[in-house]
């Protein structure tokens, strides 16, 4: 009778390998079963960044979110139908575990920070060990490609995500130093206009892709184009105290 | 006649050498030059982490904060002193440089998040080339150790220092879902009469050392002493959005 499994929620960083941790390379190298977040139809992100690192002999677990795009996020079936597909994926990482086999799930930048691994932790921590490994997140390679500090001496940092109301936005923005906005994709507009009306639009800019191949670094008021991608960041640096 | 060297601010991640990145791991193996902050009569952090990784011809450089324990923040004096001491160093960084050399100058967490390196950065980004590893931050590092996300859905996170004025800490508690706050050492009555204030203290978490050999986490209502070390951050979870 072998010893029960650990599933480990390993963060990958903002998208470039070699940004990954020590840790979480050795982890990948030497995996046995990767499961993975991704689309149905595409290769999802968080298995592109591995390419070329896992062994031969590992076993992929692709867990494909339902399509929701007919369902209204504020219908209570949007919520039922996700519950459900993280009960179902959860129920298959438990029995590996359980059988005595380590699971690495793979997270896009820092699992702990707005990530879809977090629904299968809260699932899983009362039943079988998990470990996390912490990550460089989204918005550290964001900020670091734009060349710029993102916070001084006693600057305030405040993260918000495009989905939250437009007033909510602007409130936010208004009193801050320094901004940082998650999930744009399609809230990129109501974004624009909660910059605009907290003045904080000049001084923006995006990051689409941070650390990828197709990285992209624009100041906002720049940017010609009215869409952006999902992996899209909004920064405003902070101005704070520096000798 | 040789080509001009890179200065790299390499972020090293929260403290244990196993967290820092591919990258970052490469730089300093293969270092011929390092140059780190420290406290006069101490090891420096920073320092201490990256022991036993670099080669044994590596040319170090401390750079030695001036004491400034008797000119309070406010003095202009302070200001000056501390202007004088990042000239300094910079002006061997840039010798360095200038006659052929890479340096790695070594930096706690990420660089560009409230780091000291990006006083360096300002003075030598349009003399010499300078690149920065972003690195994953004390925070991640702290929340990842409470064993809890941070954020959820649409929640907002708030990072303060507690360097602010204790109103501005309650007034930014008060409205934040998920909280950071770093900077705390002397600071550390004012931040918990700030939560008090903002009623988030029985939810707050502090992480001493996080990930380092002597890590410590509690709830701060549960915590004895009234001093915590310079490596503290407190952390108080989001509760959003989770199906
Ligand atoms: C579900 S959240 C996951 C965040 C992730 N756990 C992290 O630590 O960054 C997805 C959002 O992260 C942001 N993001 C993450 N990585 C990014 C990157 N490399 N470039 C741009 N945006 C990124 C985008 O705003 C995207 O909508
Ligand atoms: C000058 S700031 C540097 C922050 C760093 N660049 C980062 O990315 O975390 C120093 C503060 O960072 C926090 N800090 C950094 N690493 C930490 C750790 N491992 N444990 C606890 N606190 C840490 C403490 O609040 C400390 O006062």
């Amino acid at each position: 009778m072998s010893a029960v499994g650990t599933i480990h929620g390993v963060g990958l960083g903002p998208g470039d390998p070699d940004l990954m941790s020590v840790r979480a390379h050795r982890l990948l190298t030497e995996a046995k079963h990767v499961a993975f977040f991704r689309k149905a139809g595409r290769k999802g992100q968080a298995r592109q960044i591995v390419e070329g690192l896992l062994p031969d002999t590992v076993v992929e677990f692709p867990m494909e979110y339902p399509v929701t795009t007919e369902i209204p996020l504020s219908d209570p079936r949007y919520n039922e139908m996700l519950s459900e597909f993280y009960e179902e994926v959860t129920q298959h990482l438990i029995t590996l575990a359980q059988r005595g086999d380590d699971v690495v799930v793979l997270c896009e930048g820092d699992p702990f920070f707005y990530g879809s691994f977090m629904h299968i932790y809260e699932r899983v921590r009362n039943v079988v060990p998990v470990k996390v490994v912490p990550a460089i997140t989204g918005m550290s390679g964001a900020w670091t490609a734009t060349a710029a500090p993102i916070t001084w001496g006693d600057d305030v940092l405040t993260v918000l995500t495009g989905t939250l109301p437009e007033d909510t936005l602007t409130d936010y923005i208004a009193r801050t130093d320094a901004l940082v906005v998650m999930k744009i994709g399609t809230n990129f507009e109501k974004v624009i206009s909660a910059l605009k009306s907290a003045g904080r639009y000049g001084d923006a800019w995006i990051v689409q892709y941070a650390t990828m191949p197709n990285q992209n670094v624009l100041k906002l008021s720049e940017m010609t184009e009215d869409v952006t991608p999902y992996f899209s960041i909004i920064v405003v640096h902070g101005q704070g105290r520096r000798p």
